[in-house]
């Protein structure tokens, strides 16, 4: 705390993101990174790129980008903005939205930035709970605001919400944004995009980090009408004028590029989910089931941070989340085959069932 | 406009920033880029870094740049802050110590983004004329206010202030932050960075765009008291916990571990500014002593707006700033010898007087 610092960077309360030990051989399943690298060809791409031009600043608002994720998504270059990840995006978004004289609403439990981006903008908010089967229920969110935010599929817990909900939402709200972030949605969610032609209030939000192994390069981005597109840029341009690199750029490029390597892996690591999803079950978990990377699962028999430990010292990070609403569950990122199959056998040791 | 936007949204001026025209056999010198490319060293830095590995989070708070720009300056890594490029540094420390009671104090001539990063946060502001040799002059700042910004050497002039003007500045305000943006300042400033830790309210803004020719990776840095570099990491951790990619942090070390490649461009571009702004006497023109990578000129026989469009017509671009107290100059970029021969060719055609 120092007295040189804004009056309302004193109130802060900073996001804590995963830890990034590099520990040899740690079973890393604490960050919902996904196990799987890069496709090739993003490696050709950057190594290509990692030339005498980066003496000069990219090309203004990412043009290049910004036209294969519209050709990508079947939409307009004016109805796509790119940040240096989404978390980026994110934050322009609460500054170009949400700052309204009424409360933006987003569920009790969801990504925890959220809160974070509404004090260091000071946006009010309130929080609707989770139903009983801890998922976003519309009906909740009937009311005035000004604005709304969910992740979906939901974070930490893994759960998809219908796209008739997710309609139902939008439409209740023409007058304020509802912001849809979709890190997740390539896991096995439906995305809203296609809504985005019919509502001029959604805007929904993606990213590199997981389901394109790019977690490493920072890139996000955000589909919507060119009126809010419009909004973010005059955030950005009032910001930071560049915020990708040449090298961001044309990884994302060839990631879009490269559709066979994104199917191949994504299903790769759904099946991985399903089968881990279903070993803990027969070990007793409570699972909530996933339509993301990662596993939000609690055991009747041991507390959540004394499973962690226990883990960590079988050398399988996980996370255990402090949020209220998840300080009783863990979250699991799903990671390679083999790591899903030491997480399995640590958990069979914890819990007294040692293999055969 | 839209009135799904938030109120102050409405009323921001967003920086223009200069055109990337990617125009075939271009002299491109009005963006400030270094025309030499960067150290191979940095470029297969980065090729290294281009592996599976980018599926991962980079590692927290920039580790290793940290303690690499530490190590260049002697000083700790809690007195350094990176940032994706040095306008998101900028941005954050406008937010976490402009926002006061008094305003900031800043040039009427400096970088035009200070005044964009004013409305976005909401800070009050007062311009300072420079004198009438386009200075700074220290004595002008002494007055209440809730902070002081300028860039030295300053920018759009090229003037660099001596460093005990600089002092008696940082000196007569304990009480609230002083930045000085030093983005040229290795094309013939001196830097303020000694003065860290004599004076907690010091905060010292570079970036890798200018002197180490990599605009297209995005880094800039601060060095101040190690408790407004917390201030810095609040709001960064309110805002994008990992605003650095590996491929930036990697290329910026390696950037920083190759002094002698950095000398030696920066000589050249020095001596290559020396040689043209005598040419440009030569020519007529009005030529401000820069300490930078560039020269702020104006002829008596001819209008600002009219060289800048016959330039073009000779596939030289320079920049034309709109800025109050720089509409009558233009801002031309130091290139390759063979750019700064081709610009001065050019002129001399304009200006009536043919090569012999």
């Amino acid at each position: 705390m120092s007295n040189l610092w804004s009056p309302r960077i004193r109130d802060l309360a900073p996001y804590v993101p995963g830890e990034q030990p590099r520990i040899a051989n740690l079973v890393k399943l604490n960050s919902n990174e996904n196990p799987y690298g890069p496709s090739p060809a993003v490696l050709a791409a950057i190594q290509r790129e990692a030339g005498d031009q980066l003496r000069l600043y990219p090309a203004p608002d990412a043009a290049q980008l910004r036209e294969a994720l519209a050709t990508y998504y079947k939409v307009a270059a004016s109805e796509v903005f790119v940040g240096n990840s989404s978390d980026e995006v994110l934050a322009h978004a609460f500054q170009a939205f949400f700052a309204q004289e009424r409360p933006l609403l987003m569920p009790d439990l969801t990504y925890s930035f959220y809160p974070v981006y509404c004090r260091l903008f000071g946006i009010e908010y309130e929080t609707v709970p989770l139903d009983h089967a801890k998922g976003i229920q519309a009906s909740d969110y009937d009311r005035p605001c000004g604005g709304v935010v969910f992740a979906n599929p939901n974070a930490p817990t893994g759960l998809p919400l219908a796209i008739a909900e997710v309609e139902r939402i939008v439409r209740a709200h023409p007058d304020c944004v509802v912001l849809v972030d979709e890190a997740y949605v390539d896991f096995g969610g439906e995305s809203a995009i296609p809504l985005v032609k019919k509502y001029p209030n959604l805007l929904v939000v993606h990213t590199f980090s997981k389901s394109r192994s790019l977690a490493g390069l920072r890139v996000g981005y955000a589909i919507g009408h060119p009126d809010l597109i419009s909004g973010l840029m005059r955030v950005k341009n009032s910001f930071n004028a560049f915020p990708l690199g040449q090298l961001a750029i044309a990884g994302a490029v060839a990631s879009l590029e490269d559709e066979a390597y994104f199917q191949e892996k994504r299903a790769l690591l759904i099946a991985s989910r399903e089968r881990l999803a279903a070993q803990l079950v027969e070990l007793g978990f409570d699972v909530t089931p996933s339509a993301t990377n990662f596993l939000f699962v609690q055991h009747p028999k041991i507390e959540a941070g004394a499973l962690a430990a226990a883990l960590l010292e079988r050398a399988v990070l996980v996370r255990h989340l402090k949020q209220p609403g998840a300080e009783r569950h863990l979250r699991i990122s799903i990671g390679l085959p083999e790591e899903c199959e030491a997480l399995h056998t640590a958990l069979r040791e914890i819990l007294g069932s040692a293999p055969d």
